[in-house]
């Protein structure tokens, strides 16, 4: 679809450059042998052939490191013809990660959920090149990307390459996070990539299989038997619910004489369990959880893992030693080291994953992006470019504003500044002129106008709606699609800007934020009457919610 | 079936005991009913409802050691309410080993060549009891194994436990055999196990990978894609024939560019490859392989693999080193440390496999059994036991044998000593009469008789027929079976023994010895028109065999 409106795209700019071509030929253009001709002008990289300037410089290199949510949604929405495009992954495939708990007990086999990544390129227009390797520093002043592939790759051993970019997409993901804890990466498992999964499915039955040993007292069956799920996140919580159908619908069967020795704990820091959701679901899961035997340990906080037990402090500082068979450490991401240096190197060391601007661009930095896990994106406050704003408004440089004046820039404000939006919303104001209302606590009449001083004061609250998006996979794919289409139309949209008025600048920004498309999205879910924001992880989330309805 | 009849067995043994029972008794038990009550009184171990000896002594303890072809074949058809039995292995699966070169390129999932031993295990009458654990001793003095799972399991951490036998069933097959070649360990893959072929295919991938990576050079690219495979056997065959496949339909498709730099080289020692086959065989496959541009270097020793190269030498004693991208080593089985050590103590350091004898005991040990790849029967010689021979045979104890008197324990002596059947069909004789023709060079007549001198000298070529039964997978199937069969009527055949006469003792043997059954077998292949004597591994052949068919 999106191919053919972009040659009929093409077209209609021939057409109306050169106004006497005859209408038959944009027929024929738009009908199948155009479709062909184009398609079969790949092989050659003709891709120049149906755009219509012939002096036109070669293709930008555009980057993409990583293929998970942000930047497989990237590549698949990314139109191949129009960039020289290097995609750097350590895994050659894309993998639907709100599944992995089910792959951690055989629900669904590891095959299911990977997607390669060499199939979504080959539906591509034009090239894209995949290298198995990962990024290990990026260098914004050469414009190069080091990586480096499996030792002995190349006949020095190494595996290290450089590639330059024009373009840099970074959507490397997070690490998981260990809050430093002494012997987490030790003697946990994490549940991040397929291959953890798969480790743990192999961990499971190694459990299962040790306790079924000869000569064991029941204290050391029961220690093999203790499964510890350590963050009551969605994935934690999901991953003890799969375990949970596993050990009691499976394993009764093949192990009989250990059944009722088999014990599975959720270790959460915090007062409750999914706490990030709506309080019914909770309240839901938790009961779920002591009906089905599942012991759930909130308020306490693991402070170390040994080759043996964990140890943990509830709220009253108590230290409980807990021997186990097997743990799984799920308490939410943390900076990949590469990004770590990446942010030091920018100037961004405070901060905890990479700042970009409403439009994913890495603060400070020229055509370099960051989207999905690796990514934050930083909405300017309102209060930080009030007198810019101010001085757009005022047109006619009366130092005052009218309504009138405000009205003809509150849709760019609006776009710019969702907060404002969100703000007003919150209040159940209609519009701008309620906010003024609102700060003056009586009703303004059209002809009046306001100084600087008033209008800060009108907009004094907006900024408290600043949000964060949650670090999901549906906010990364989001961001894949946002981005892949102002790459799709960045010639168009640098001729033709579409976004709002530049505010500490002139003209328009080229692109509409993407902050505007998550406040529909949120919007979309209200309808069905949970309140799902912020949404920490809405596949995740709604696999827990269907799983847990097939337990009850 | 053999459930069933076994029941009819006890209830007609029962019947000749108590012959006024009513007939109608014995039908009832026949049908449905008998059965129900029988497979339910397995729940509380009462198999001795149905065995009638109410003075019957605690059960023996019987030990299997592996659970490859010969152990879980032995299992599948061992009556496990006779015996009280322990499995132990290091694999909790039986693995359909001929389908491994088939998993390394993803044409067989790992999953379907698979099948869980508690599952075999769930089918037996009886309680039998599995422990993921290896064997690391052995113990026949004090009738204990060894065993070790994996670290951690118990408290104290070692993971050790012993058990005690009173039947020990070795089956723990044979390790791949490097020959002590430097490096093969560090550096090759091996394809044994289904985690061997699991590993060669995700190689098989990084090497496509790794040749994809930008800036290499061509003769980088090369080097890793090229495919090693060390060993012209049917493994080794039929691995670089699914490579082949798998390289030419699929990896053409998925990395064009490299497509062409791809090269499958198969290294053999000896002259031919799959030279233990018929030369039909060898010559189709050649002939395969140097049209599908598989590279097959005969008469190439190995002498060496670093982690670039392999180096080798040919009978010219020239030496070449072939870079390569992965090596898969396939050269034949060689002794388990275990079983090497165990060896040791029964004083068969000389042996590359434990000796048995034709009834799978192990040389010198009672209660000991071999079998698989671990074993090999060592088949009595006539020339060892003429004189004993001599003395059975005659009855009259004149010092000369009538041939009436040779033609009484002819049989006997066949079962025997197959050898003695085997030379005469080697022969075209139809019986021993024509033996004692030919080596006396004339026509004998009934009543003369013949001195021990005589008989020594028309026996004296017939141990040149004794032939070592090849370490494949059917005959290690076909052993644990017939063991299994021996083990379900010890207590029968102790009262009535089946086999021949003992030649160096009283009375017969208890059972036939396995190698007449292998005979058997040989005898039904011929028909085929091929001859596959002997055959070195019937399945895997078979396979190679419909691959080059597939693939011609």
């Amino acid at each position: 679809m999106r191919f053919a409106s972009f040659i009929f795209d093409g077209v209609s700019q021939a057409l109306k450059r050169n106004s006497m071509v005859p209408k038959v030929v944009v027929l024929v253009a738009v009908s199948g042998g155009g479709l062909i001709a184009y398609s079969e002008s790949q092989s050659d990289h003709g891709a120049s052939i149906v755009r219509s300037s012939e002096t036109e410089p070669k293709k930008k290199k555009l980057v993409v490191l990583g293929t998970g949510w942000a930047g497989t949604s990237f590549l698949k929405n990314l139109d191949g013809s129009l960039y020289d495009i290097q995609v750097v992954s350590p895994r050659n495939y894309f993998a639907f990660t709100p599944l992995l708990p089910s792959v951690t007990c055989g629900t669904v086999e590891a095959r299911s959920i990977v997607e390669p990544i060499r199939k979504i390129i080959k539906k591509k227009n034009g090239e894209v090149r995949f290298c198995e390797a990962e990024c290990f520093k990026i260098d914004p002043v050469n414009k190069k990307v080091h990586c480096q592939a499996n030792a002995g790759s190349n006949l020095n051993g190494t595996g290290e390459f450089v590639v330059d970019y024009d373009y840099l997409v970074i959507a490397m993901g997070a690490k998981a996070n260990t809050f430093n804890t002494p012997g987490v990466v030790e003697h946990c498992h994490f549940l991040k990539e397929v291959e953890d999964a798969q480790r743990i499915r192999r961990s499971v039955i190694d459990s299962l299989e040790k306790a079924n040993l000869p000569n064991l007292s029941e204290e050391e069956k029961r220690k093999n038997l203790q499964f510890v799920i350590v963050g009551g996140g969605p994935t934690g919580v999901e991953f003890a619910a799969e375990l949970h159908d596993f050990l009691t619908e499976d394993v009764g069967k093949i192990y009989p004489n250990i059944r009722d020795l088999v014990r599975i704990t959720v270790v959460e820091a915090g007062g409750h369990i999914l706490s990030m959701f709506d309080k019914r679901i909770t309240a839901f899961a938790e009961q779920k959880f002591q009906r089905e035997g599942i012991d759930v340990k909130l308020g306490y906080k693991v402070t170390k893992v040994s080759d043996k037990a964990i140890t943990m402090v509830d709220r009253a500082n108590t230290v409980t030693d807990l021997p186990y068979g097997m743990v799984v450490w799920s308490t939410g991401i943390g900076t990949r080291p590469v990004i770590r240096s990446f942010m030091e190197e920018i100037g961004q060391a405070d901060r905890r994953a990479l700042a970009t601007d409403e439009w994913m661009r890495v603060q400070g930095l020229e055509n370099v992006y960051a989207l999905g896990d690796c990514a934050t994106i930083y909405q300017r406050k309102v209060m930080e470019d009030i007198s810019a704003i101010f001085n757009v408004a005022d047109k006619d440089n009366s130092g005052t504003l009218t309504v009138k004046e405000i009205q003809d820039v509150l849709g760019d404000i609006c776009e710019r500044y969702p907060q404002v939006q969100l703000y007003l919303k919150s209040r159940d104001m209609r519009g701008l002129v309620d906010l003024l209302n609102d700060a003056e606590g009586n009703e303004r009449k059209e002809n009046r106008e306001l100084s600087i001083e008033e209008f800060k004061k009108a907009l004094a609250h907006v900024d408290s709606q600043v949000k964060f998006l949650p670090a999901t996979a549906q906010v990364a794919a989001q961001q894949g699609e946002y981005l892949a289409k102002c790459f799709n139309r960045m010639k168009k949209c640098e001729e033709k800007p579409e976004g709002p008025l530049r505010i500490r600048g002139t003209g328009r920004h080229r692109f509409r934020p993407f902050s505007k498309i998550i406040e529909k999205m949120e919007g979309g879910l209200l309808i069905h009457g949970l309140d799902l924001s912020p949404i920490p992880n809405i596949n995740n989330m709604a696999h827990v919610v269907v799983h847990m309805i097939q337990m009850s």
